[in-house]
């Protein structure tokens, strides 16, 4: 079994903090959970550092190295974490990260005798503001959702939505760093080229059809060298933790340019991700059996391992949700377009990460891994207007008086993830929000 | 008129050095060149720091700021340049790779006062060994050359080869920036997924199927911030130079891998690039004219300017060679493959450069741009095996006993690029020469 997949005292149910709002039910930051961001104080104008989540504090990594509280293989990762990028951390592997999360997840336990010392530790989670995790080295894309697939496909191609290298291949595409922002990101509405609907000659100006898509993120750990591919049965040891993450998406312009290289200037005006990134660790309890539907082929061998069926799927909730420039207005709250789980993809966290590097391709500490629009199998599971709307079709009623196809200007997007499960305390992802301005002047 | 159009005194073809080897008729590094790297000794483990390349020898720009010889811009470019990534030269834009070359010129010139204290500061390039120039955050390969697309769309496609968005969009994606290799990269073999010919299962192994692409590179100097376009007048401000670039392929991987979202694993197991960089002051004495065939239509209004039309092309001569294993054994010379120029590109930098940034997309110093395979109109001036084998059906002749469809083990391709035009002084790119290694065992 994979390390991953077992369980240990960080998991412990019964577990409580002496950090009050961290036995809160339902809150996405419990002992169980102990997540990575780098963050600083907002008032001052200190230096990013990383951070581990616990209730609505953050244990401040450079406050905790500087204290020395921890020594050994806790302490030298709270070192590494203590950077303004948790790249050294992530390089640590697996191991890093459970022994600072196993030592943590005691000194914070309800009773512990580390309570006094780790107290002036603590900063308000309402007194951060986080960036990015890392420094992304390289971002990929995947496209591991068969329903979103199919969705997608079936607009295009009615008789034949799913291609015929779909069920075999781990479809993805490298997408663009520079872009990537932490919640919080606004953006410009992009322009570009698109071929207007009936016409033969293309315009430029302002996207019409802005989207976002509901993905999840994967931070890779210790990466390896160029020509060693990482064996499935090793997948996970390389994978730090996941996040939320907002592909957004032109739809109009990636119409037009996408033929024959992919995907271009759609995407890589702007994506959002979560600040926190959860271990494979805090996961632990919420794996599933990897199944596949009776119409699917088994993976081929070098996607497929024990440990795989027996548990490479996780059980993560997602949730996206809409709150418009009237709904701010009027007061009222953001609404639910879609919900869905992350065990309905096609492919695994281990299998996307082992296909990646099949052909040598070198993964480093800190790359992302996007999952692809993580949609279910139902219409309402579905992770983007483009899906919902049915290629903008059918207007999706939001609120009492508005619809969307696609995203209007002020439109802002909060995506959302948890686990929870029966005999366990529910963690959560906290939000990937992001808004769309309006175009700037052509 | 751009900048990078100007003619100045480092444009000189009187001027000569007294670097005597930098004066031989042919040779790359003219005092007309000086074009950037980053390198260190062979024999001593000292830290990888840029330079200048002036005939055979390198100004060591580590050694050049110790000294303290340049002053005001040209010194704090030298200093920015001394690190052992050329990030932070880059990022002073145009001005002060213009200004340290300015003073080079000068200090370099037969004559110059200034040859006692420059000469310490000489490396042979004998007893240099090279690393990447830049730190690479993000790596986007074009496809502008539209005899390329129109070869290898024919391939796909027999009525119908050139897709209808190619003479509109300068056609791109995201490539991946941690298996880029300077000249000298070595790679195995990559295995993967393809669909062998009449099949419906694909099968995992080595490709059979491995081909290079005589490709150019552009380095990205001052970045933008995201959300705010680069016009076209402004695009060759934010150009460092260029480089050569051979983007490996496996094209039976890719065949399988690359509907609907393009190239991945077909392509990031290794890209290969020379490991100087030659500023576009250097390039200026041979622009030429952007002109497009009758049946092309011009280009939208925000890809095209008076500078651009003036001389936005550059007539940059590029060579793919290669070495077999039975040559190095029977010591034969490698063998010219193809020969075209960039001249014939469909897009021109600026437009390349333009276009990435339409919607909003930030470009950071020393991202790297390819500008796809740079075949010619001429099918002896295609870019890739594949093209001179119309798609593996025609091997190629190579030396007396050989012949090739695709590459096999231990095959080397050398490209090689220089410019050179009556009453200039030529001056070369050097190489990218890269090797593949047999597959590792699966």
């Amino acid at each position: 079994m994979s390390v991953a997949l077992e369980l240990n005292s960080t998991h412990d149910p019964q577990r409580r903090s002496w950090v009050v709002s961290a036995n809160t039910v339902g809150g996405d930051f419990p002992i169980q959970n102990l997540p990575f961001a780098v963050f600083r104080r907002r008032a001052r104008p200190d230096t990013f550092r990383g951070g581990v989540a616990i209730g609505d504090q953050i244990v401040d990594l450079a406050a905790l190295t500087q204290a020395a509280i921890f020594s050994g293989e806790a302490g030298a990762a709270a070192r590494a974490g203590a950077q303004s990028t948790l790249n050294a951390l992530m390089q640590l592997g697996p191991s890093g990260a459970h022994a600072l999360r196993q030592a943590l997840s005691d000194a914070l336990s309800e009773g512990s005798a580390m309570q006094s010392v780790l107290q002036p530790c603590l900063v308000p989670q309402l007194d951060a503001e986080y960036t990015l995790p890392a420094r992304i080295g390289d971002y990929t894309d995947f496209f591991a959702s068969i329903h979103h697939a199919t969705a997608v496909g079936r607009l295009f191609r009615p008789d034949n939505p799913l291609l015929p290298n779909y069920q075999w291949v781990p479809i993805g595409y490298h997408g663009r760093s520079s872009s990537i922002g932490v919640s919080g990101q606004q953006f410009h509405r992009p322009r570009g080229q698109r071929l207007p609907p009936g016409q033969t000659l293309p315009v430029v100006g302002p996207s019409a059809r802005v989207d976002y898509e509901l993905e999840l993120g994967i931070f890779v750990s210790t990466g390896n060298d160029l020509g060693d591919p990482i064996p499935i049965h090793e997948a996970e040891q390389h994978i730090f933790g996941m996040c939320i993450l907002n592909d957004w998406s032109a739809r109009d312009l990636q119409a037009w340019e996408y033929q024959p290289l992919g995907p271009f200037l759609a995407k890589n005006f702007a994506t959002t991700i979560s600040p926190w990134i959860i271990t494979l660790e805090a996961l632990a309890p919420f794996r599933v059996p990897f199944t596949r539907r009776a119409e699917d082929p088994e993976p081929l061998d070098y996607l497929s391992s024990p440990a795989n069926r027996a548990g490479g799927a996780i059980d993560i909730r997602i949730e996206a949700w809409l709150q418009t420039a009237l709904m701010r207005e009027r007061g009222a709250d953001a609404q639910r377009l879609s919900y869905s789980s992350f065990r309905h993809s096609y492919w695994t966290v281990a299998q996307l990460l082992t296909h990646h590097t099949v052909n040598g391709c070198n993964l480093q500490p800190g790359d992302l891994l996007g999952t692809g629009t993580q949609s279910g199998p139902m219409p309402a599971e579905a992770g983007s207007l483009l899906e919902l709307s049915v290629g903008g079709a059918h207007p999706v009623q939001v609120g009492a008086e508005e619809n969307r196809t696609f995203l209007q200007d002020g439109d802002r997007v909060i995506l959302k993830a948890w686990c929870e499960r029966p005999g366990t305390v529910r963690i959560g992802f906290g939000e990937a929000a992001g808004q769309m301005l309006p175009a700037r002047a052509g």
